[in-house]
Formats: structure tokens, C-alpha cells, sequence
């Protein structure tokens, strides 16, 4: 099943963007009258009619709808620290996204090699993703902060868990899985930290702010790992 | 904590090759008295005392040693079809490796647009993920064969299931998680299948095998993620 993405639907007319339109009208061989299947990327596929086959910029007529196309019975929010390797933290959240994500938040931990991120490029390969995985909805990608900056901001509902090795065993630690089957809610957000882990004060901070410290088991995870680990640890316990 | 790797570790004394010879004694400066831990690839972590620090081939006793080190309460299996996409293939067994599988076996189904497939490359891959995750067990990977092949050398006691799409729902699936949990053993064996599915043909002499056809949940995943969904769901079943 191909779909197409587009921002721009509105009044039951749907519009795409020049690269779209390039596939559906040059690559594709769309013309007027074609059926096509498009998702806005917040969770709705929308069936269309072509009406104008520009490949710089086709139009269609909106036949139908569907909401939450897709989508999974559950809300996660993966906080995770860049990898070294960009190509790995690329690869988290596709996988993420295959499996099942919302929101994706690059935090910069004070043990951070990686301080600079820039979202524009995981959002095309998220919105990639989302068609290939046939999701209507495409990961929210926030800019990055700080760890310590992105705990303060967490005031919500959500179950807020920390995966963080805690070396010296000062805190006792329960599995992601059990944490999440005693949890009856939906909202979940997990915060994972980069190679040299989360700082003492970070850890201390998220403890303070409510984060349930969590393992992902035994083995021992990279980070880009321990994240889409997070992610299936999600998507079992709802399946 | 860096861990080198040696097949030859006898009576006593422990040989590393060429390569692990160089990044022991040049890059890292290990010299002669020396402690360093070397994984056999097989479960076992030595503990052992350089006594030759030649670059081209360290020599080190053998002070203790522990089986089973890094191990997991489950042997895992996964049979999976070679992606296009090569480096597809090297991640899923970079990532299974981190969480926990024990053999891997690339097979060649009818649908499979890839059909030749190498070995070697993927066993430097799987040598260095177990050092990074601190295992012992480096996974076996046999050669490729045929799926038709596969399902007929599938005799032992394992828990054997397909991943299948069967999209004529002919044949009822339950989720893998839902198989786990009912599953008293240890051994399991899960069966990817490429891109364009198995066929019809393979996955009926799968199911006369005694494979039981299994889904991985409501997400469409790629090949390679599929078969990480499978590692994680036998890791979370055992955590």
C-alpha cells in the first residue's frame, strides 16, 4: 500500500509538496482521477481523489477518512541522549517508529559527547518510517534541551521512568516490564542517557521530580538499543 | 571493562590472533604481568596474566575463569531471511546480539529477492557486539540455506514458530508474547520471513512441521525489525 504525507489538507481539499507530488505524478505515473491514500501525520489517513496530476504540486479531492489510523493503545514519549554515531540515534527512532512512538525528545546529558542535534533530518526519516510502517501518525520530534531542562518540564499525568544504571546499587531498581504491568494508565515517558550514562545529580534530579528508576534487563544495552528496547517494552505490554 | 577475544585458550594458556594481538599490546599498551579478560566466544570469561606482549601475538596464563558469563536463561534461535538491504541484516544481528540470541540462521524463501548471503563479515560483527555487551557467548551463525531446507532440519524440542502474515487470515495466529507466556521451556526458535513474506507453499510445510504461526502485533515491521521484536519479546518472557 503506497501512501503519500501531506500537511496541507484542509476543506476537503488535499494538497502535496513538491517532493510528493514528484512521486505521485512523475515516479508513480498518477493522473487526475487516481485514488490516493494520504496521511497528515497527527494520526488521520485520508482517501483522495487526484484532480490535478502537476508533479510540482497535485491536488485531490478528500473521499473519506479515518482517524487514529494505525495507531497503538498507548501514548510513549522516549527522552534519549544523542549517541555518538548519529547514524544510531537515526536508526532508534526508525525502529522506534516502526514499532510504535509519539514523541521523541534529544536530551543533552551533562556526560553528553554529543551536544549538538539538529531534529530536521529525523524528521524526514520518521516520516518515512510512518508510511513504510503504515502509520497515519509521525513521531513528534521536540528540539533538544538539556536533561536537567527537560525534567523540569515534565509535570504531566504521564508514568515517568528513568533507565539509569545506578552502579553504586544506592537505588533499587524494578524491571521496565514490571514497572509498566503494574501500571493501569496509558501515558508513559522514558528517559534514556548517553554512553557515560546520566550524571549522579541528573539521576538525583529525576528521582526528586517523581521518575521511577528502571533496568532493561540484564544485558547490557547501547543506548540507541536500551531506547527501541524501551519502546517494545511498551509495545508488549499493551499488545 | 574491555574484554578481548580468543578461540585458542588451552591448558592454561590463552593466544590472542593477529588482530586482538595489536589492540592489546599497541593501541591499548598492555604489557607482560598485565591482567586482562578474554571471552572464548562460548560462554566462558577468562581471566588471565600477559606473559608475551608482542603486537603480532600476545600470550597470556589463564588465572580463573567463569562459565556462562553474560548468559541468558533462554536459547533463542532466530531463523530470518537476508533484507535487500545488507546492512539491514547486520544490524538486526548487532542488536539481537545485545539483547540475547544464541544461533542464527539466514535462510532463503521463495519470495527472498536476496539470495546469497556471507557469513564471515556478519561473525566480526557478532564477535564485537557480545565484547560491547559484555557477554561471553558470541551467537553462532550458520550458512544460509533454503527455508524448504531449514523447516526440514527443525527435528529438536524447541518451541518452534512462524512469523507469517497470512493475509487471507486462513489461518488463526496468536501474538508471540501470548505463545511465550504459555511456554514452559527454554528453547525457542523463531522463523522472519523477507520482505515479500514467505509463500504460501513454505508456510504450509512450516505449519505440518510444527511451527506455530505467530504475529508480532499490530505494527507492520521491516524484516530486520521484525526478528529484534522476536529477540525482545523471548528477553522480556525470561526478564
Amino acid at each position: 500500500m503506497e501512501l503519500f504525507y501531506s500537511r496541507d489538507i484542509d476543506g476537503g481539499i488535499c494538497r502535496l509538496d513538491k517532493d510528493e507530488s514528484g512521486h505521485c505524478a512523475k515516479v508513480l505515473r498518477h493522473r487526475c482521477g487516481d485514488e490516493i491514500a494520504v496521511i497528515d501525520g497527527c494520526g488521520t489517513l485520508y482517501r483522495c481523489r487526484i484532480t490535478c496530476d502537476n508533479p510540482k504540486g497535485v491536488e485531490a479531492m478528500v473521499l473519506s477518512s479515518e482517524e487514529s489510523w494505525g495507531g497503538h493503545p498507548y501514548s510513549l514519549h522516549l527522552a534519549v541522549c544523542p549517541t555518538k554515531n548519529n547514524d544510531r540515534y537515526e536508526w532508534f527512532a526508525e525502529k522506534a517508529c516502526e514499532v510504535g512512538v509519539d514523541m521523541i525528545s534529544p536530551i543533552i546529558g551533562e556526560h553528553s559527547e554529543r551536544r549538538i542535534f539538529k531534529t530536521a533530518r529525523l524528521e524526514k526519516i520518521l516520516v518515512s518510517a510512518a508510511k513504510q510502517s503504515l502509520k497515519a501518525a509521525v513521531p513528534v520530534v521536540n528540539e533538544p534541551v538539556s536533561v536537567k531542562e527537560f525534567i523540569r518540564g515534565q509535570e504531566g499525568q504521564a508514568l515517568k521512568m528513568i533507565a539509569y544504571c545506578f552502579e553504586d546499587e544506592s537505588v533499587p531498581r524494578r524491571s521496565i516490564k514490571e514497572v509498566l504491568e503494574g501500571y493501569e494508565g496509558t501515558e508513559i515517558l522514558v528517559m534514556i542517557g548517553p554512553e557515560g550514562d546520566f550524571s549522579k545529580e541528573e539521576a538525583q534530579m529525576a528521582l526528586e521530580a517523581g521518575f521511577i528508576p528502571v533496568h532493561l534487563g540484564a544485558s547490557r544495552l547501547r543506548t540507541e538499543t536500551a531506547a527501541v528496547t524501551a519502546a517494545e517494552a511498551a509495545y508488549f505490554r499493551y499488545m
